[in-house]
């Protein structure tokens, strides 16, 4: 029930993204048009403006909270919502919970990079955190890329404001001295322009600074592309250019496109949890379905699982984060 | 002496901004061809390596240092570097020190977008921030938009990972609520997006995300710029539109490039100074040092001076900063 566009545009992704080897579930409305899918009939929706605090008491039955109970109950997989990011990540965290020795679960954002796929992360599930939170987000994020993206020994950067280890803040300074001192492959700091261009195979930071780069980038490709537009159709030499090119501009627009991934991991929960953009098509949507199937298939959750098992003797110190 | 282009693109930008009403002096190695401006002749050089905190100290006969000292010492009215930003930072901060009442310098970048100058700060000054920080660094930025921008009554908003007031770490929590309590156009939150869009006429954050917000989008102007041409090239009506398009794609070029400005204002001091691109053209340095100029005119540390005067209830308080 979640998404811009409407229950019909998830179910032509669900439907779109089914195979053999992987049968979308669906929970909604029963009015929905299921198209043959299985519907699961739930009452009432989770809205964008819902306080994610209060969502699963408040609406225990709704598509997104049942959704989510399915794969604790093992019914299913996995799930997929475009709805309420804050929301999945409250219903995550009380349907799901942690997997032990996680301190906090971190979305993670699947990129296409000129020199392949990285992994960004977090991307605001925390907007603040610790440096031994960023350590187990790099851990997390390392899996994720070994697992999901099929990079073998991937590298870790650190987004910071320069590459030196003395450049950053506080949170920075402490966090790069943890991830030298980790058994990851980290290659130290990178820059907010080393983002897009694939520095490392993950690149690891606070929630509120990756928010705030993914948002940056999203804007920064509408404007860029629209003052591209504005120029060329400002001649008439121009409009003819622009007819030439367009084939050229629809290749760099799907490169640039969110939608070839369709979907952010919440990673560190006991159950695999997909989040799309709230605006998915159903393009965007059968991606994120198939995304959150190759998690299951590499067992994502039971990999973290084992990377991230609490020290034994740590136990009784990590046990008050929750 | 800095830039990494060498002196002699330096002098020519200093060469093209001369009017009746400007007079570049430039500090450097007498042995420098200065085209018949006036050479303050200075002895050795700060180099982009150098620890900012020690430069002034180690290199107290710098063209940097000398620089800078001259404008306390009223020989010149402000000065522009393309150099060491840190290193410019720490000699404003020794050299001219800060205005009475303020507690952190700020870099101020100035950005054109498409509803017109802004300003983002700070763009790196303070890795780390307090929220009243970020007050004041709105406070300066409200004055160089008014007073270098020519913008009547400009408006302030907080970058943040949402627009409501409860979305954002716990330093942007509490800075909103400084800035929604201030006698400020405040306009609440912004996100990522905005800031190359010109959501506001001011837009404040912390040194850390400002950096790595900046850097973002030069790395995706350039991605998606290449991008462009990548697969504009790779196939021969492309090649032929990609022609056709050249003047658009020069204007916009010229839009989203940095040198229109050509530098960022270190706002706080008791004086004026200016950080160019390290890689500034002679058309960057030009434009920079028209931008210092513009802000001497207006007479922008006057009026921060008057702006950030301490409330002598609070002086005691803020003494302390230092």
């Amino acid at each position: 029930m979640g998404g811009d566009r409407g229950p019909d545009e998830i179910v032509a992704g669900a439907f779109a993204a089914r195979s053999h080897a992987l049968t979308p579930v669906l929970f909604g409305d029963p009015s929905v048009e299921a198209r043959g899918l299985e519907l699961v009939a739930t009452e009432g929706v989770v809205e964008m403006h819902d306080k994610p605090g209060e969502v699963v008491r408040a609406k225990p039955d709704s598509s997104m909270v049942r959704a989510v109970r399915a794969v604790h109950e093992g019914t299913v997989d996995a799930v997929v919502s475009a709805g309420n990011t804050g929301a999945m990540l409250a219903a995550g965290l009380l349907e799901l919970r942690r997997i032990p020795g996680v301190m906090r679960p971190a979305i993670a954002i699947p990129m296409l990079t000129p020199r392949g796929p990285s992994v960004l992360l977090d991307a605001g599930a925390n907007a603040d955190a610790r440096p031994e939170h960023l350590l187990q987000f790099a851990t997390m994020g390392a899996v994720f890329a070994e697992e999901v993206l099929g990079v073998r020994d991937p590298s870790v950067r650190l987004l910071s404001i320069g590459e030196e280890p003395e450049k950053g803040n506080q949170l920075t300074l402490e966090a790069h001295a943890l991830l030298a001192a980790s058994e990851l492959r980290f290659e130290g700091n990178c820059e907010g322009r080393d983002v897009l261009g694939g520095a490392a195979d993950v690149v690891v930071t606070d929630g509120f600074t990756g928010n705030v780069v993914l948002k940056t980038l999203e804007g920064a490709v509408r404007t860029i592309l629209e003052g591209f537009r504005t120029e060329i159709t400002a001649t008439t030499v121009g409009k003819l250019g622009g007819l030439l090119i367009r084939p050229a501009a629809r290749r760099l627009r799907g490169r640039l496109d969110p939608d070839t991934y369709g979907g952010a991991y919440l990673l560190g929960l006991r159950g695999l949890a997909v989040i799309a953009h709230g605006n998915s098509s159903q393009t965007a949507i059968a991606n994120a379905i198939r995304l959150a199937a190759r998690g299951v298939e590499h067992d994502v959750v039971g990999r973290l699982a084992s990377r991230l098992a609490p020290d034994p003797d740590e136990s009784a110190r990590a046990t008050p984060e929750a």
